[in-house]
């Protein structure tokens, strides 16, 4: 038995926020302090970084859930499968529904059982529920799917990601450039197919790293102390990926009894570009190899940093052609990577 | 290889919070009227249908994940584990840490995150993340650790239920009473030992009950529609749970092979005293049995419903002889079972 993605599907809103939308933000240090440059050098510093040019928001009356939604229709169309035989249904998310201009998260009752009834499955042993993970929450998702699927409680498993970081953003936070909007899904499932999930590696960073990304106050120092966005420690997470991350992805692809010439495409989390191009650069430096042409896809410059989505959409992006330069073929070795709050690293080793 | 609870803990907070304490609040209707009664005659009704008398509610400075770090080193304590052993952390609850006179959740890092974290555990091959299920999501976090060990990926899990309810009760809401704060945690590891966890079900209903339990607005039609509570139809909720628990319970019991005689003990989540007394009454009705005396250990009168630490609770308690007339012997079987917002239901069969 083999353990393989058998469809996939995506939901990218079709609202673009451009980084001229930030010109006419008041943007502060994180003491309150006056950033020394107009808006037009940070965006442009901004922009040469992350590789950001513009982002996606959702539709101000939809939710987290109904993006998960959308996604995991199109993920269980491509695969041609009853949705009534789903065993598991796995939502990865980590700020739940929050309403538009709303500071609540809605998380009763869970996503993952919004999405169920939405998709109006009636067979109650589907299991539905959520996961927090940070951004490896959809990877470590299909770790926890494959897991069910080896202990023979599952079959097939819908897991998705999805996310509305819009709606936690600090407007004073340059950080809020990053964050975007949407979702991705995939079914996985037994099959006597070959290839599938040839290895995973997961890693929990708590020790010093555990509020790297975390729930804070404004950079306004005006605003009610009552009310936290996203915040992050943009260095420390950068240092801390580019030492852990290619080890772990190292660890990952030893186990598959692979080796690095073997990998015909490397899926890493969308957060910055810079980041994830010396992430690569250690990677491939752990071998002592050159890189690939087109090794690594990337979508993070139209559809910036939405958590939890990135990794399946960029799947789904690759499988249906539309990124340019990037196609997969049957017996294609791929990795799926990510790092975030937590902070976790997780890695899969699949053979396509 | 059988996988064994070899240690648990709970946090019970010092804060009683009586019954008496609910006089001064004015309840209302869900549509905002009043209600026909003076509150001494709510609180008597309450009182005979919940058996609820008094509720704990946690210090002001803690949150639901610093309950969940005090009953996880009780567990670990008594399981006398070193905690760099541990695989895996799965913390259940369905509301984050919601600090004291504020509306937001924080997830982020997640809860798991910050009780490792807080346990100063440095591996981090101890994989830690949160489940979102409802009240039985300390029952999935044991069927997901379970099925880790089972899939080799694991061979020792720390599983938490931990959860503020205080902070999110709607005053204006006779349910309000319910609700309690409070966590409990177990270690499940594999072992040569005999017995174990030797079967479990799980449901989830999502198709028409899914938003049996939500989040909402407050009675007080005064009060910003943009703040949300923990709201329940009691009465579907009662009627959902006597149509289903007992069935789910007595197909766990079937496919352990065993018979209800063999049962010692049922750790039902504590939700409601006519309820479980119900539930019991239906299942034993099922096997055309008559109930035993001291079979099912209750909480509820003293320390309310506190979601996902129900379970684990009761189970401390009784392991601990701090329940009268309940204790545990080696090879006693015995079952817990819970069902909330989903909704979901899960039970397992136990062999201690």
């Amino acid at each position: 038995m083999n353990i393989k993605i058998t469809g996939t599907g995506s939901y990218i809103p079709d609202t673009i926020e451009k980084n001229d939308a930030f010109h006419e933000h008041t943007f502060l240090n994180t003491d309150g302090s006056a950033i020394n440059y107009p808006n037009n050098v940070i965006i442009e510093k901004f922009q040469a970084i992350t590789g950001i040019v513009e982002r996606r928001y959702a539709k101000d009356h939809h939710n987290s859930s109904d993006l998960g939604f959308f996604a995991a229709e199109r993920a269980i169309a491509d695969a041609k499968i009853d949705p009534e035989t789903i065993d598991y249904i796995i939502v990865a998310h980590n700020f739940g529904d929050v309403k538009h201009n709303t500071i609540q998260s809605d998380m009763l009752p869970s996503l993952a059982t919004r999405i169920k009834h939405s998709l109006r499955i009636k067979n109650p042993k589907c299991i539905a529920y959520d996961i927090l993970f940070g951004c490896p929450g959809w990877i470590e998702g299909v770790i926890q799917a494959n897991a069910f699927i080896k202990a023979g409680i599952a079959k097939r498993c819908l897991v998705i990601g999805t996310e509305t970081l819009s709606r936690v953003v600090d407007k004073h936070d340059r950080d809020a450039m990053i964050f975007s909007d949407g979702a991705g899904a995939t079914i996985i499932e037994a099959t006597e197919d070959e290839g599938g999930i040839l290895a995973h590696e997961t890693a929990s960073y708590t020790y010093d790293e555990a509020y790297y990304l975390h729930f804070g106050n404004s950079n306004n120092p005006t605003l009610s102390k009552d009310t936290r966005y996203i915040k992050m420690e943009g260095r420390k997470i950068y240092e801390f990926a580019l030492n852990h991350v290619p080890q772990a992805i190292k660890t990952c692809i030893d186990n598959s009894g692979l080796d690095i010439k073997d990998v015909k495409k490397i899926f890493i989390h969308q957060a910055n570009e810079k980041m994830d191009e010396a992430i690569l650069k250690r990677l491939y430096r752990l071998y002592r190899t050159e890189i690939p042409e087109h090794i690594m896809p990337m979508s993070i410059q139209t559809l910036g940093n939405s958590s939890v989505a990135t990794v399946p959409t960029l799947l789904d992006l690759v499988r249906n052609n539309k990124l340019e330069n990037h196609n997969l073929s049957k017996g294609d070795v791929v990795i799926f990577a990510s790092v975030g709050a937590g902070m976790h690293i997780n890695a899969i080793v699949y053979k396509y």
